[in-house]
């Protein structure tokens, strides 16, 4: 009848597209791979975004950003994002080395005077890269409460510390090194380091949900933190408060925005190439050792051989992943409510929406 | 230069850039505005974006988008665009034009055989122009509760009746001249119009909000609807279909997605510069009389002389409204589910973030 | 230590009492075959209500009221009781006969002059019984939209058919058989029907989450309703408009006013035993068959030979259990926002908490 | 009668009995009462059940649970219930008397061996009437963080203080008493005591909703805590951990299960009406001054003379008031979620009630 209605022309086709079908098809593996893993792995909450060429192909939110009150996760809801918050803090970098504003070979007293003087001057560039020989967590002060009112107390913490080793010789993870970073930038900006990121990351990508984790502030849509307990089951996650650490992990966010940033990466909207090129390419030793990890990005090849830009976080009460597969141009973003063992599901999520 | 911070030189800068500080007020007054008109006009729940230069400055829900299930609206809630739907269907007309496709001044038995002859021919520029003297609803048509499986059967309504008129003569507004316009835009393309539009228009500009009001279908936040009732207040709104108007009436969206497509039809991201003048010019009546409405857009000058592409839109139990200010950069969404007397007051907010 | 601190006196016992173990493992099983049997049947939400010996033992919301929304179920969910409607008017019939105010054996006339006469005289006793000829659902009536102003209004959908057989004679199922009863309420009460209900039997038993269906009055915690579709999994129901049918299947409840109706009725708080020994007692036939069917209650046996009161209920997207257990006293209140099959799941689950 | 509604006779009366009217008009004002406190103490979510004659007459949420997710607040949502603790406590107390088990005049030590004699033999009666001379809260002991595993470790606070004036001196108002109160309760039954208070008080009483409010478990329906600060507005309370003072302070319950409990001591449902008397009598002085307290109950006559029964409450984050007129059969619970100037609002709400 429709045949008639158009008379002789072709008929209306009613199929959907081929590669619509192949994403709904790779949407409904994931789901239910990520559904299994919250499962085994004790996670309450989980959100996910997928964008392929620029543009998002999946955004949706599983399970409860909080228990208590049954609030299910939405794509607005922000979780910690741990030391994904690393690659945020990046792009400032950038900028500030793009304006010349920044050295990222100076010793970072040019930036922070107040830092001690180690027994071996300490670059931004070995900071960032944790090259520096600078302390990570210990003991208890993953679980600090304390609230720290500036970045320069954060440095407290750490600051009297004899480095590890000389700067240079070997890769040793720190978010301490992220927390002098942060001073290098308010040093070398002017301005405190969440006023920065704000005016120059956050605002100019659109960024709205990304904000940090201050415990007093009321702040819309943030979820509830929870930590799986082998004899209870799913428990709220101990009382924290980041405010140590905004630079290496302390950000709230959502998975759109982190993936409109990774995206933004990619298409050099923010920096120029070479400037996003330095920060993926992957520092070495002093003996010439790969370390995989450039400036607040793990520069790596996937099983498969394709390079992957990328950052884990791991919160109490949170776990994090953003992943850029630049040549393939998909970024996939996944956060969680949930300190159990999920961030190794993102690689095989990515790997979904290749094939 | 922290040198500073910690030492005896200029302090960080703490203080909010002036730019940013105007917008927060702006949107403290609009938001105050919104929750007082709300209450006069028995509206329970509001959605707003605003973009300025590109860049969404506010996007808030205020209120409630479910008053049983009390679900607070979120820039998630997807509201009833009602004839806000006519800028979206204008874009696929642009394309088809852009692709030589669509031949405006055509009759359009060209492309819908199956539309009866009328005493005179009939354009789709007329059509969606309002020139054509098709009828608008009568009776209780916009009660409709009936479920229409395709486009050609939302013909039916009106097909057979004559015209109002010689096309031409005359602006009348007419939402049917759009079920027609639908027809034309499947049989210009090939494809169903719902899937021509997701495909053409809503997936390239990542409008992944925006759908088709389908009744029985589970579209995730979707509004509940209400009606201020002089009597008992707010009620549920009459249960109706809008299956008949999908191109004219029927969609489904939120405000960030109406405002990225305002801001894409100024960006010309979709459409070519010319194609969206060609929506965006008032078309003539044959005496030479200016209609203010173009194709799917109504044009018009502002108090102040500033000039606006916009459309409203009045649903059952909706209210809409998107405005487009060019020279200015400014793009206004707003959606509410009441259908009590709101949208006059999206003007008036647009002139809180221009002042 | 604690030894110490209570010096020689007996050891605080910290192990939970034998009886309260045993209903946690009552509830644990019944959850896991409740989401199991939601599963397979394509049930969004559901409630279920406990009380043994008087006290609520369980009262739990599992799954959606809302799938839209994503709004949890919870104990305040209100859901379509369809014609677990009947035990509460017959608990108005029940008050009307102990005050003398309703004779049983009288023609239903007496109460409603407006009623046709039949071939056979009908009394309420036979109306309320199922036994008196009157016809049910035809058609679509069942998903009528139509709004009924008021119970007389209610009649006329079937009060001009003949009966289907003299009065006693069969037990034929008939909800228009309760529309009549309620007209006869309203006759030997003086009161509109559900103002009736309202002060005579949901206020003085505290049943203040059960009201009316109406479509447009906004309620408090109102499930939606989904039916389950072969091709497309959960939809939404079909709008339809219970005003026809209060009486015998147009209230909504939740399970916890159910169960503590039920237990009223057990506890004879409303009623004197004698009287709701007259509504559970299986009325005969005119051949003394036995009906299993008193006044709006089931009477049967179960597998066990437990003496079982009950009722269920069948709505669009709605699904409802009552069982009462004099002897073993256990009430069950479930209540379900789909029609898949799932009333079937509440023997066994009562079941789990005789063991 | 209704002769009559289908045919010429009286209409069916269709007008609210007068005592409904009167209860509408009172929660009319009441909500509109608390709106506008709620709105000048910074208050985002309070709940309110009033019982009249033994029957809840209104039970409404109003504001926030969560102003972060925005959660609203029902009738399920348990508040922080402070010092409200102490009624339920003494109902403990209570029914150790009754039963032989506790005798209040005796030393402490019977009970609490570990307990340190002090200069003054130090009685239950006296702890639980505030007479004792233990010392309240010093310094931030009102915001600990730490957690107690056992009554026991929450007497180590203050038990190795002096007694402030020797026992039965002065009226000093103590929330540590009530820990001392507690580890008697615990010695006397033979039970810990929040396993007493759910198996002899929670548990018989139907008090499904009122828990410990342990900070790891996840609580179904627990409020989030808030405080008004006069430079920010409303922002997250300070954490928290009530782990040191259960039976004084630690409650989480609903407005209704606070009700209920009102209802039941009014109705000598748990306890004899001569223990319950025993616990609402004024205490008074060596000296002979009345303390207008007896036992978790505060006694006093209000305004017009009428007596009620009552306890106030203020946490962290939380406001709570429970108040009974035993003559007029009046009980109201109020709580929130702020800690603002609200409880002086209950009398008033309860006045409206009354007229």
């Amino acid at each position: 009848m429709l045949a008639m209605l158009l008379g002789t022309a072709a008929p209306v086709a009613a199929q959907q597209p081929a590669a619509e079908a192949r994403v709904d098809t790779a949407i409904a593996r994931a789901r239910a791979f990520i559904r299994d893993t919250m499962g085994k792995a004790g996670i309450p909450g989980v959100s996910i975004t997928v964008m392929r060429h620029g543009r998002i192909v999946w955004s949706e939110g599983i399970g409860w950003a909080d228990l208590e009150q049954r609030v299910p996760v939405t794509p607005l809801t922000r979780f910690r994002i741990g030391s994904v918050s690393k690659p945020l803090t990046a792009a400032a970098i950038g900028l500030l080395v793009e304006s010349g504003r920044l050295d990222l070979d100076a010793p970072v007293q040019r930036y922070v005077p107040a830092f001690p003087e180690k027994r071996y001057p300490v670059t931004t560039r070995q900071a960032a890269g944790h090259l520096a020989g600078i302390r990570h967590y210990q003991g208890d002060e993953f679980l600090s409460t304390r609230r720290f009112a500036t970045v320069a107390e954060g440095l407290t913490i750490f600051r009297d510390d004899s480095l590890l080793f000389r700067p240079g010789t070997r890769f040793h993870y720190s978010s301490y090194a992220w927390n002098l970073v942060s001073a290098v930038i308010e040093g070398a900006s002017g301005r405190p380091f969440l006023a920065y990121m704000r005016e120059a990351v956050f605002q100019p990508l659109g960024m709205r949900q990304t904000v940090a984790d201050h415990v007093d502030s009321l702040v819309p849509f943030r979820a509830r933190w929870y930590t799986a307990d082998s004899a209870s089951g799913i428990v709220n996650a101990p009382y924290v408060d980041n405010s140590y650490k905004w630079a290496g992990g302390g950000f709230l966010s959502t998975t759109e925005d982190l993936a409109r940033f990774g995206q933004a990466m990619l298409d050099n909207a923010l920096l120029r190439p070479e400037t996003f090129r330095l920060l993926t390419t992957s520092q070495r030793t002093l003996a010439g050792e790969e370390t995989n990890y450039g400036i607040g990005w793990a520069t790596r090849k996937d099983a498969k051989g394709r390079l992957t830009f990328a950052h884990s976080g791991g919160s109490t009460g949170g776990t994090a992943f953003l992943v850029l597969y630049p040549a393939e141009q998909l970024v996939v973003a996944v956060l969680a409510n949930g300190d159990g063992p999920f961030v190794g599901a993102t690689p095989r999520i990515a790997e979904m929406f290749l094939e």
